[in-house]
């Protein structure tokens, strides 16, 4: 939830707010041994935050659950339509899966925090009429580069669908 | 499993002995009140069955757990590159979210039963050069619109993003 107690519809000056609530879920994640990316889904009419989510590879031992597909499964079933009215929000440039189920249940705004690690469906989701903002967020992105030089990101190949050389 | 204890590659023939594979798991979720598509996933060196799924929307309120997803779920982590070497089996056209799924760990080959009750993502599979085969099942074909045609079928639009007239 908005810590506003009056809901009143997003504004651009709302993502880095946003944002950073998609950071806290990489953040638990990198603490938790996963892979940090994180999601947060923002009903764009009330600014209300309705589900976050992160990476839960290693923690579920799952192919599918990238940031913005936890967050999804997070949210659970909700009335048809209703994610036409929200926003996407992660860390780092969707890949092809998830900017798909974007494009799916039709989700209006995919907002990222970065694509200089990791450039992933942009031109698909563009494409399909979804409008793509890139926060060039400098923290994010030093964070994911961190990681994926350090150790733990020998598994970062496996999420992406590429074989190590 | 194979029923055979010799492991060999897979060819065409095999296919419709694959796809009953998939759609038994249709049944299953059917016969769990849930959205009847299943999938399989093969082996192909080695003709086996590495994972199988169902649709888990109504039984799991998932957002992300259509057939497909479900059988990469139940696979849980492989080796890198595994999936290149595999093919996918759904009773249903697959939809852009599962497509890209497909893409994303170069599955190469997809099979489905049938694109006559839903069209899914078969155009953007080849554009990422991914071999997709229609069985045009006749048996699943009616299996699927005598379900979309029930009373049980008012979730349909909701697992296609799609709103009720």
């Amino acid at each position: 939830m908005s810590s506003s107690t009056v809901e009143k519809k997003a504004t651009p000056e709302d993502y880095p707010r946003f944002m950073q609530t998609a950071y806290e879920q990489a953040l638990k994640s990198r603490s938790e041994g996963g892979i940090p990316i994180g999601a947060a889904l923002i009903h764009l009419p009330t600014s209300r935050v309705l589900s976050r989510g992160h990476n839960n590879r290693v923690q579920l031992s799952s192919n599918v659950r990238h940031g913005e597909m936890d967050c999804l499964e997070n949210l659970g079933r909700v009335p048809e339509g209703l994610l036409r009215e929200c926003a996407m929000f992660t860390t780092l440039s969707p890949c092809i899966m998830c900017s798909a189920t974007c494009i799916l249940y039709k989700i209006p705004l995919v907002v990222l925090a970065e694509n200089q690690n990791f450039l992933g469906g942009e031109q698909l989701l563009r494409d399909n009429g979804v409008e793509v903002v890139n926060l060039n967020d400098e923290n994010i992105t030093k964070m994911m580069k961190d990681w994926i030089d350090s150790p733990q990101g020998s598994v970062w190949n496996e999420d992406i669908g590429e074989v190590s050389k």
